[in-house]
């Protein structure tokens, strides 16, 4: 009997997170012959722990098709890490149950470093248990911070959001240097890794000033040399554009947004390092600014998407099921750069063992020598992920976007699970 | 002996600002034989109290248009508003010495409410102080704020921004709201009136549950009615999407975020209503929330623009030279509505006198009865005015800009003027 699969969307979303959800349903339908049904989980690892699974035969291959232009996850995520079989076994226990119960032969799971951890773990239940399942990872994350891959889908797009918006900032800011604001900082994603601060350098592309700083959370904020960097550039050009990762860090190893919470209101999450930035600016220099906050709207920015992005999101999905089919097991696939100048990829595969819990951050060859900017040789990396757009098809004035009918998978064991 | 004509652009920019500098150009040039050469001021009014003038005849047709896609002020803009005649003569006399020595007698001001002042004032000069000039205003503003005009150019596409940044961010959040981000908060730009958080109800256009409340300046923030809106809005759909505007204020007139910003810091600049809201819904409801604050990137987003600003910030511009070559003076294009189905529009034309210093907002019955939306009347009048996209022309994988020569008018008075 044809095995079923099960295909789960988890942590942050992105704006093409979806376009490899097509990747694997289409891949799925072109191999009936092999695969029997893909179930999708309602909210990621949720979805199987409490047989919570959407029937994605159900829905129309137009509406599979408008997954390519709709940001978010469209079956819902979820921020949640299995802990290790020896540690939880009664989860390991009870997806077997599940997955045995809706005859499960294939487990993908779209996410970043925490979800590949995930789906690790579920790939050593065949070992450790005796439940055979082919696990495939299917990369995913704005932060681009998995190893081995050349780029994680959802990157180029961020990338592009946070160039344009940048370049068209610096335009806006320009323009009122001379009478208005001076200094402008947005803050960009990227608690650990200043991949998305990084892109901001592509603002640059056609020649527009900005960014002049890159704040970056590799480099402890040093507040003198920043002042005087961000002094110097008004004195040239004018005006000062900074780009500021969320996760940047002052010499003692602590979040700059955690320093200005806590002493506003005593709480940890409000952070906003872009409203520290800023004070600083203006306590010392005395110059007027404005900042920006880009937050969700940067990593949904499906608008805006870079077109070899979504290419990748959807060639991911698609070669996870051809992993899957050729016998592979406990892999994801990845992107391996081929020529830089045309950029040039292909789809090869890494042990999710070696990809689990590991973080790639910005290598010290991209960060300037001042901590400040980036390299050149960072440029060249980055520029190819932003290229190409990918326009979606508008209605009433904003993107249309998929509507799935999300129809349930009839319960068979249909009993509570309570996770603890 | 032809007159030359001035033009500049003032106040906040907005994303297609320079496409009425385009309309006024372009109408110009077709005017060869009344209008001699048109000369830009460097920063708004400043370039004519500065004898500062860019030549734009010195600019290629290709670069003119390419004014079309270019956000921000090309010519640089400036916050400065002209006092009365009778208060500061001193700079009337001035605007005339420079005038009369640049043979300057078409006066084009491309602004918001302030700026038709400062237009209105310089129309006097003929009346008052005996030199003659034609004075026309070009509307501009992202507020949407002025009287008699349907809408304001620049308005539509910050509109356009927000209902589509609303959309993508609502379905980002709707997908991680099981088990993360419950509530989203997006500030956006609106000192006295909500236009623009009110166009974030375009953002349901295509059936997206977004966004359930909207803050506006016209109704005060009443904490108790606005949780209870939340938890119902978390108790239905998972999740809720909050817009407000930065200019939202408590039932004794005063802004939230000053209110914030003095506990905290104890600047009044630093504001950020988003974290105040945030901040009420964790000390009341815990719900973990996210907060985007858009800021300039609102206002600078040509790459999303709206197809019917455009043609209308840059009709308005063209109108301008019209109206002058017709012989009006102190006068102001407007955009007429003459059907909302389908929307058709033409431009007439207001006296400057009747929209100085006045600021439409938002009408009581564009506003929902419980004060955190609005109503269909609402939408109606909104939805024309973002549809269309004009996606402009994309180099390097970032849109491609107006790179003017920007070449000085050599100097005949060369002596310094300082404003006072």
């Amino acid at each position: 009997m044809k095995k079923n699969a099960f295909y789960a969307q988890s942590g942050g979303v992105t704006s093409v997170i979806n376009a490899s959800a097509c990747g694997v349903i289409e891949a799925c339908r072109d191999n009936k012959d092999k695969i029997n049904k893909l179930y999708a989980g309602n909210n990621g690892i949720l979805g199987a722990l409490h047989e919570d699974f959407i029937d994605t035969s159900r829905e129309s291959k137009k509406d599979i098709q408008m997954l390519m232009q709709t940001p978010g996850g469209v079956f819902g995520s979820a921020r949640y890490k299995l802990k290790s079989i020896s540690e939880n076994k009664r989860e390991y226990e009870r997806l077997i149950e599940v997955f045995k119960a809706h005859n499960i032969g294939y487990f993908f799971y779209n996410g970043g470093g925490d979800s590949m951890d995930t789906a690790h773990k579920v790939s050593q239940i065949g070992k450790k248990l005796g439940y055979q399942i082919t696990c495939i990872g299917v990369p995913k994350t704005v932060d681009n911070d998995l190893p081995f891959t050349d780029v994680c889908p959802g990157f180029g797009s961020v990338a592009k959001y946070t160039a344009v918006s940048t370049m068209e900032a610096a335009l806006d800011v320009a323009s009122m240097s001379r009478t208005s604001t001076k200094v402008f900082i947005s803050e960009v994603m990227g608690r650990h890794a200043g991949w998305i601060a990084a892109s901001s350098a592509l603002a640059a592309a056609n020649g527009v000033k900005a960014p002049h700083i890159i704040l970056l959370p590799e480099v402890p904020f040093d507040k003198k040399r920043f002042l005087k960097k961000v002094k110097e550039s008004v004195a040239q050009d004018g005006f000062c554009v900074i780009v500021v990762s969320e996760g940047v860090k002052d010499s003692k190893g602590k979040f700059l947004s955690e320093v200005s919470s806590k002493d506003a209101f005593g709480h940890a999450q409000l952070g906003g390092v872009a409203q520290v930035i800023a004070q600083i600016v203006n306590e010392n220099l005395g110059l007027k600014y404005h900042y920006a906050i880009s937050d969700y709207l940067q990593r949904a920015a499906r608008h805006i998407a870079s077109k070899v992005d979504l290419e990748q999101a959807y060639a991911v999905g698609k070669h996870a099921v051809k992993l899957a089919l050729e016998g592979k097991n406990a892999v994801m696939p990845i992107i391996k750069r081929t020529s830089n100048k045309p950029y040039q990829w292909k789809i090869s595969d890494i042990p999710l063992s070696r990809v689990a819990n590991k973080e790639k951050k910005l290598p010290k060859a991209y960060i300037s020598k001042d901590g400040m900017h980036v390299t050149n040789q960072c440029i060249n990396y980055l520029s190819p992920l932003i290229q190409g757009e990918s326009h979606p098809k508008y209605v009433n004035g904003i993107p249309a976007h998929a509507k799935l009918k999300l129809i349930p998978v009839p319960k068979i064991l249909n009993k509570d699970f309570v996770i603890k």
